[in-house]
């Protein structure tokens, strides 16, 4: 089935991005979410999805996290960090907060497929997670016009979103490690209100 | 305008209900706010905005608050206090939620128009907030009949909501004396990224 | 009590902005609206939680309508009308988005206590709704700091944002009676899943 | 690093779950989701957000999509049918929304990782999304215990959540060939404010 096809084209992104991940930068990113007093996330549209699914497990990790646009995320600080989730790295108002966090002497992660994006060249530390490139596209495209499939499987940011979240909730995994914590105590953060 | 008419049948609620709150009840619900850990805020449809916008202020407060269903809620626990809104205060997922407080030994604050309600029979403290009551209803739909008015201006729930969030503003400005909290104080907390 | 003092101030501001509507700008708000393929409505902070309990309301009347920065909200066509609530009429993003709506041919409505301000200029219309002004929030504090009383019973935007919300109750009411429907057929669109 | 490991340990189980996927039972999904007049998607937590990034590619396809609990959405109708995604398959709510869809008439699909669930025996249709069962979840305690690593690196939900968005990114690209949609079709209905 196509949607097999779909899925393997998304496996095959996470393991290159997973493959490409270097461990300074990693270490570098989780030093940054331990030291600072609050974090705030952001994305738009389906990023802002991964933003969210990030800070419930941040939350769980007892991290005092925010979700920026939701109803009790206070003011930015110097002593916190900003992590902003945009394949792109040109969304409007990603780099709008950008520019306030930075005024403010927050520290910003940009996690990207486009290093040297404008939010790329703003943030502290920028973590390089592969979407489909505009060069790739095309390639695929004849690729595909090859095989007789003219269409893209994993269309607009699906492989950037998805794997975004892949990279997340290993660096979760790399989190609860680095803090000594179990799935016990991270359940018992979870919200009882359902 | 029908428009005017519909303010003014809302501002009437409002100032019959101002009335007709008890200052004990008030002071023992500003207290419980001061005195838990953690407020958390419930509501459904509008009553869920309303809460919301509570919970906004609350923040700028410096008071911790959580929205029931935001991304980053924890778990109750018995320092907390949870404030649920409910005209009816029979919906379903808001009895469920206090049933849950209720085992985690979390205080309850009931905002109902029907203190007799589940709800209203769970809560540790309920402040009763008048919307239009089944009776009213009738009442009126004879004087709209005369008249020649045959629909009722202020729709579903939109008299207890409006009142409810009304209500709270006031304990804002009854709360930011009490906590000796400026304007300037707020305006700190206030989220700037927009 | 002050809670209801400062429930007096937001009623007061209340009954002057309905005195103050014109019935010819309202008229051509709910024409817009009842002429428009999908209403889109937009506000930040509070005033975004009054834009989503309007929109609750819109649907319930068989209007289609989105909420800007919700899940399912697509582009905006020249068919469309586009309603901001903005107490400032200067808030970036309301201003970014009005941008986009009038390149793409969408009415704007504006919702805002600065007609003058840019997002008023920008607007196809626009509806007055007096919050504190900058000179009223003076004279006051002088009232105020001669009673002993330093400071506001409604801060921030509250006013603004409690009447946007009461006048917008009021269109729905409008709307209701130039539509010809009932709170009945209201009640049938009601989601039922809570 | 940890963080590749348990990347490893999400990807394994995605490629599993799309072996075990059933051709005719997909098929159904999709026709389901392209014959009713408005789907209906539902989860909590971060199954919540997976749902919500479903029903905007939905949306982009020109299907109408609404998400429970969100502002404008409608009650349901006989010709509607309900996704609901849920690991366990017994979140008190979402049984509750299952009830009510059955009364109204509702065909109802559920995305679970317990086909005998409460859910999966209320629904029409079933899809099985492994995730971690108790007994993997037993016998992999064990492995970990042996190579002296004692804590599961994807805690929680986090197999079932991740793999549910995957399958759903791979049944967009599913019904995009069958609806002969290409992504320039799906960029135009693209929200445009930001």
């Amino acid at each position: 089935m196509i949607l097999n096809e779909a899925i393997q084209e998304i496996v095959d992104n996470v393991l290159s991005v997973s493959e490409e991940l270097e461990p300074n930068n990693i270490e570098e990113m989780t030093g940054m979410i331990k030291s600072s007093k609050n974090v705030f996330v952001m994305g738009l549209g389906r990023s802002g999805l991964v933003a969210r699914a990030f800070a419930m497990r941040l939350m769980h990790l007892e991290i005092s996290v925010y979700v920026v646009g939701e109803t009790t995320t206070p003011a930015l600080t110097t002593e916190d960090c900003l992590i902003s989730i945009s394949g792109s790295g040109e969304t409007f108002s990603i780099i709008s907060a950008a520019e306030i966090a930075r005024k403010r002497g927050t520290n910003i992660i940009a996690v990207t497929s486009y290093v040297d994006s404008t939010l790329g060249k703003m943030a502290d530390l920028v973590v390089h997670i592969k979407g489909r490139t505009k060069i790739d596209s095309e390639k695929n495209y004849i690729t595909r016009q090859i095989n007789g499939k003219h269409q893209s499987l994993s269309p607009l940011g699906t492989l950037f979103e998805v794997t975004s979240l892949i990279f997340l909730d290993g660096l979760i995994a790399q989190l609860m490690v680095e803090m000594g914590k179990t799935e016990q105590d991270m359940k018992a953060r979870h919200t009882v209100i359902e």
